[in-house]
């Protein structure tokens, strides 16, 4: 592993090794024992939309490891504009240890790693947010044990935080269901990949309470992310029937636990009720964003 | 002491541990001796509006005692608007240790202080600045051993600098008055909350050359403050007269001192020759910022 | 050394030393062995304008040798505006242990440093550029050994990049020729400063192959700076047949250098193929402005 770019060529055995070093982490953490890994070394997040808990968590993450971090916003850095992407990585090379970048475009990443003699991490982008996928399958593991043989069922759209959570899911066994409106679901080229890479089956139900059945997790995400804002009216109307509410987690077993990527915009894509009930565990998912980063960190950069 | 909102719930007691702390973080810091109490924590900084002294002496102080600080600009985190107070506070317990913020409105910080698992600070407020305060108190302290018996007089706007070092050298047994123009004095709950509180009688002297016959301190602040722009035409005419100037000071007894929160106006609320006097001590007002502020987070955070 | 204004004042022999220390540094870093010799410091960066290179050279020089960063954008800080540079440079005093600055004009900074008890630094002005210029001899120093009797050749603009190449080229007895369009040579003040203080003789060759004939090192810069957008076209017309490409490589001897001070404009001011080339090593030099500043930073703060 040099750069952290998606999760799609890991294995699930290395999926599991992070897991298993952010679970160390977050138990060192509440002891007050963390280790140094990151001592005396200098981390850049470049970031090219402003976020909370991407750079939060991330941010902390370096920081409790001994290790010093540097935001700089995508706007300051001109990321292809100002300077080529080629320029930009050659010279980050030179003054820092490793940088983590949330972008609009995979495609910048990728092209960043490629000039890069330091780990590039992938913060998010526009197809991946591997980071989030390994907060989410953490919490399965501190819920359930294990991941494999679970069934998580996202409620919501076929999009970068599906996607990166399918993968995590079905690399460590488990079963993904996607139930999303039709239009929403992931494209061709993807669910061919993964029933070609993935031992279990890749679902698609669009009723949502058939897709709830048996989920051992409901997981839910905004229908309207940054930068689609112009069709969000239209979205509104599309996703109606998608909420994760009351009465659709009725439908579900008792034990089910619901997740979300947060921010939420209760009462659209899940309730204030569902949101506040026993079965949310969005706090505890959210928390987990630091610990995962730190493994990944901890594993690229020593 | 769980968090850090207002002066109005601490003691006089209280309020003088921590300027008895804060004097010993100066000393320490002259002699380059700083002890670490916030060694390994992380404490997030989110302003909703900019800031020089407060974001610098809240920074430097958290990094002189050892722990790592995350500035977030307001909009970045979209405090009450993204989402909701209640997620963000309850997302930022997972990550940092404590959170200060400078927000426009008292009612955010006492809304994200009740989601809060760890300490949150008031840097800043419509209602109150304590920070400020403190920094006050202790400089008072230091020119003349003791706030108890002493008179501080503001000549200015009755707004949230004035309100806080009110309580505050009224909770340590001063005397203060306010010299403000008809329709800028303290409102009635306030002036009805002090009377009940507080030993020492609230004075509202409307002619300054009174206000300041008996003053060990006289303070003022700018007359038109971030946010009230609109209304800074009407304030500059209706504060005629309460000018801080060579005539005001010469109607104060000779060892008055002068203080400004800053940034000052010159030749506004205060002129250019007062500031730059042997009676000003603006700039060693400012610097005890930081040792009050090391002292509030100190005393949190541990 | 009390601040870090400009090169003028410097003797060559204070910057020998400086880079002496540059390069010790950049071994150490390469042996995981810096020291930390602003341990405990706080550092503040102010700038005006936003810098990928400027900024994170600085923070991550601060940052490895045990230092911790502070940055402001300029508009928060309000620098001369929002209130006096006095008072910003007297509050600043209070709060950290030196100022680096990143301003429009060299007056801002020459006015903080009238005003500071602790060192300013100047990390880039429109008359100079110092730590960029120390970068740049240390990659001729590593390059060819010394930059006594080496020809430096700057093809393009007489602005702060070549004015402070052409001190410290001339203060280390190297030979410094600008080539550049009629109207865009340094100022006669300038002209006449270096004939008084400097042995070498200045040279201006505005036939840009006349002037790379025996240059051991060929440097180009932007056309257009931030801030001159509105000249773009005029420039674009003006340095036409000041390109260092192929061509003009191809004039120099073989064993000629290429460096620039990025971001490069490829295919402007110099062609892609150039960048690309063996002859250039402009990664290397912008690594060399963190060594460069460490090498300021640990001179001034200590």
């Amino acid at each position: 592993m040099r750069h952290f770019l998606h999760l799609l060529d890991l294995t699930g055995e290395q999926i599991s090794e992070l897991l298993t070093e952010a679970i160390r982490f977050k138990a060192a953490r509440a002891r007050r024992a963390l280790p140094k890994p990151l001592a005396d070394r200098v981390i850049a997040l470049v970031f090219e939309k402003p976020s909370l808990r991407t750079r939060v968590s991330f941010e902390s993450a370096i920081l409790q490891l001994g290790g010093s971090s540097l935001y700089l916003a995508g706007a300051d850095v001109g990321l292809g504009w100002r300077e080529s992407n080629a320029d930009i990585a050659r010279t980050l090379n030179q003054f820092v240890d490793a940088v983590v970048l949330r972008v609009f475009k995979q495609s910048t990443l990728d092209e960043l790693a490629r000039w890069s003699s330091i780990p590039i991490v992938n913060g998010l982008s526009d197809l991946e947010h591997p980071c989030q996928a390994l907060a989410d399958v953490m919490t399965i593991v501190e819920l359930f044990g294990t991941v494999a043989g679970k069934t998580v069922t996202f409620v919501g759209d076929g999009n970068n935080v599906s996607r990166s959570l399918a993968v995590a899911v079905g690399k460590l066994g488990g079963t993904f269901i996607l139930s999303a409106p039709a239009g929403y679901g992931f494209d061709a080229e993807f669910t061919q990949w993964y029933a070609t890479n993935i031992g279990n089956p890749l679902s698609e139900i669009s009723d949502p309470t058939a897709a709830v059945a048996h989920a051992d997790v409901i997981y839910t995400d905004v229908w309207t992310s940054m930068g689609q804002e112009a069709e969000r009216e239209k979205r509104l109307k599309d996703f109606t029937g998608y909420q994760v509410n009351e009465s659709l987690l009725a439908k579900a077993p008792s034990h089910t636990k619901v997740l979300h990527c947060l921010p939420a915009h209760r009462d659209e894509e899940i309730t204030d009720g569902v949101m506040e009930s026993p079965a949310s565990v969005v706090f505890q998912q959210a928390g987990n964003r630091m610990y995962a980063q730190m493994a990944v960190l901890a594993k690229l950069v020593s």
